[in-house]
């Protein structure tokens, strides 16, 4: 792990600290942002040209990341100071090559691993860290699959031992869905399902995300800093709208702190860790843990003040600067500017070349504006762009968030404009 | 000039709206970082490879922009919706030219031409747009000059009539300064020193840059929005440090309005505009105008919301897409969101692969943060950072401010670790 860093060069020059985004998103986009503003020399990789990273990183690769050659290649190739995973779809080994050989795999090429895989996800949660989960089970064939559910209960979930973004997933309301729960986690899967886990459904009040940051402070001690959680609904697993703070008892807010801080200690490393938690009244489950800034936590590029959205978080975390905290009942907490809530802005048809339009009216709303991540491809449920607002309270913030979303209406070169109106769940207005 | 926007497409593809940086510094960056936020594509040029907008733009090119057929050239092959001048030495002819050809000059040739030019500005804010400025004269010759000093009165000031960051000026304190003002006229200038202009020295109690901001609304009618007045103070003519809002009275508050929306009109066009005056009491003076983002204005980066930086204000108003304001009293107003304050980060020594250090002190103030602008190379006063500070109140910000700058040391290739104490003059702690 690299060390407590007081000195940063300049990018493009023999004095630059150099980092590599393994995975180019709109995650990495803001990243890359963030370091830019450093003069820390990015390099974006991804498997298509012209992913938002790269449009905004000093060079990029384009290559299959599963594909170990390809990442050792770029590797030796530019010698970044850190390594940074975006995505799961990443070569494993050549991630634990990589760190024996000293590079920084950011947070650590074992938390990239555990959280990459749900069963590992799992026993890491409930056992390492002993942080209450829901109940859940395994199955690798059909009969089990109808077994494990009869054991945990319906309703219930099933998911892909391996995947992201919800692919693979299946909401399982009683043993005439547990066919169709297979099929999903089969097809959809983004990664593998040799293996399906079925989770008990909690039937919780709200669905949190905490963006814990393990850093060095200023004397060079490990130290983790605890953003305001980030409340969010998912649609079909994949995330939708987000809010922070989240409105939860400070009973359970401490529960989340405690419970963050457990997962993170047992991870290990230096960075910002998306922790996705369940919350009822104040009873707190955590649910899965990704090793790296989440896509809920884009709410704090309007919540946090300049500099310390999650990805500025994450950034100092992983170059070894410090981070301002403010301790409080034992816990280092980092406050807020404004409640803010994000929506995201989705492609429901495919094509190349998105355009946006309604922007005259999304754009004069106060107190809010929108990002479009420069995505060159569309397909249906492709997040192209987010809206964020803030507001005196988070819940004026949702509604504005919301609204604006709504207003954009999107097109690709192959069909005519689409508004944002084929997601009707569970939407406030 | 551009109709109001309701759509944009996407960067790298076929839908993509283009824009043109001149000028490559600091300011384009933030320009080039809004722009790529919006899915816009952005090529950036300049007089040298790796300026701070190129790393973050989808193209650059590097050549002399004094040059008329570097500027056709790389204009004709771009074919950018939006020219945007980020500095003045850039060929005029060529502008003007450009947009007799159709291409949007951002905010317009003539405004350009205008502000380019010392005598042309005292003329214009003078004379068409009749606003109080402070008494001034124009000598050709050494004679001249003492005679145009006799006029205005010691102490005094002299101007080369083109320039730019405080190059070429002089504060004549009495006769016996008149030979050395006019050397540092002949030496310094950065454009032309034919002419130089004595001006009566106003003993103000703060100097203010009024952004204000010129763009279509909702209904696509051209309004001016005014964010509150940034005060500032300069070293030799260059800014050092700047904070918002400037602590001045609300009538001289009003009459900055009055005064930058006279000036504005006159030099018309679509964009934001730094329009630098002078404050005492409730008098004010308007003295300078950049028809662009200004140095000082990089305190909106902290001050005002995300995506609202004057970097973001200018952006939208270039590309015809609306800001949400509040009208008050008969002007547009734009509000902050903290008191906030900025102080340069120099170098003093020349050199390449500029290093710096302090960093785990300077990161660790709360509310705070910094930006490294990414230039290759130092020189002495050449500015490579800047450190952003919010506070309660600007009187707090302005010492975070300037305590995190101070703490941050700086090195080349050729020389030892520097400190950012060779600027002495003006500091509050």
């Amino acid at each position: 792990m690299i060390k407590p860093r007081d000195e940063l060069g300049t990018a493009m020059t023999d004095s630059a600290v150099r980092i590599m985004l393994l995975g180019s998103g709109e995650l990495g986009k803001e990243i890359a942002i963030e370091a830019q503003r450093l003069g820390v020399e990015v390099v974006a990789v991804d498997r298509y040209a012209n992913a938002p990273a790269m449009q905004v990183a000093h060079r990029s690769y384009v290559g299959d990341m599963r594909n170990a050659d390809f990442l050792f290649s770029v590797v030796e190739r530019e010698k970044p100071d850190a390594i940074i995973p975006e995505i799961e779809a990443i070569n494993l080994d050549a991630l634990f090559e990589l760190e024996r050989d000293g590079y920084f795999v950011v947070p650590n090429a074992k938390a990239t691993w555990i959280a990459m895989h749900r069963e590992r996800t799992r026993e890491t949660l409930a056992k390492e860290a002993g942080v209450p989960t829901s109940r859940y089970a395994y199955a690798t064939t059909l009969d089990e699959l109808y077994d494990a559910c009869e054991r945990i209960g319906y309703p219930c979930h099933t998911k892909a031992i391996m995947s992201s973004s919800g692919k693979g997933s299946y909401f399982v309301r009683g043993p005439e869905d547990v066919p169709k729960a297979w099929e999903i986690a089969k097809k959809k899967a983004r990664g593998s399902a040799d293996k399906i886990i079925v989770e008990e459904h909690i039937d919780f009040d709200v669905e949190i995300t905490e963006l814990a940051v393990r850093h060095y402070d200023e004397n060079g001690e490990l130290v983790t800093t605890f953003p305001k959680p980030v409340g969010h609904y998912q649609i079909d697993g994949d995330y939708h709208s987000s809010w922070q703070p989240a409105e939860i008892s400070e009973k359970a807010e401490r529960e989340v702190y405690r419970i963050a801080k457990r997962i993170t200690d047992v991870l290990g490393g230096l960075g910002l860790f998306g922790v996705e938690m369940f919350v009822k009244g104040d009873r707190v489950w955590a649910n899965e843990v990704s090793p790296r800034p989440h896509d809920t936590g884009m709410v704090t590029l309007a919540s946090h003040p300049p500099g310390f959205s999650e990805f500025g978080l994450h950034l100092r975390a992983v170059l070894g600067l410090p981070i301002p905290g403010e301790w409080v009942d034992g816990y280092r907490l980092f406050p807020i500017v404004a409640p803010a809530a994000t929506h995201v802005i989705k492609a429901n048809v495919p094509g190349y070349s998105p355009r946006f339009r309604g922007l005259s009216r999304a754009l004069s709303v106060p107190n809010a504006t929108i990002r479009l991540f420069g995505k060159p491809e569309a397909y249906p449920g492709r997040r192209l762009g987010v809206a964020l607002a803030w507001d005196k309270d988070v819940e004026a913030a949702k509604r504005r968030a919301e609204r604006i979303a709504h207003t954009v209406e999107l097109r690709t070169r192959s069909g005519g404009w689409q508004s944002q109106e084929f997601i009707k769940k569970m939407h406030l207005l």
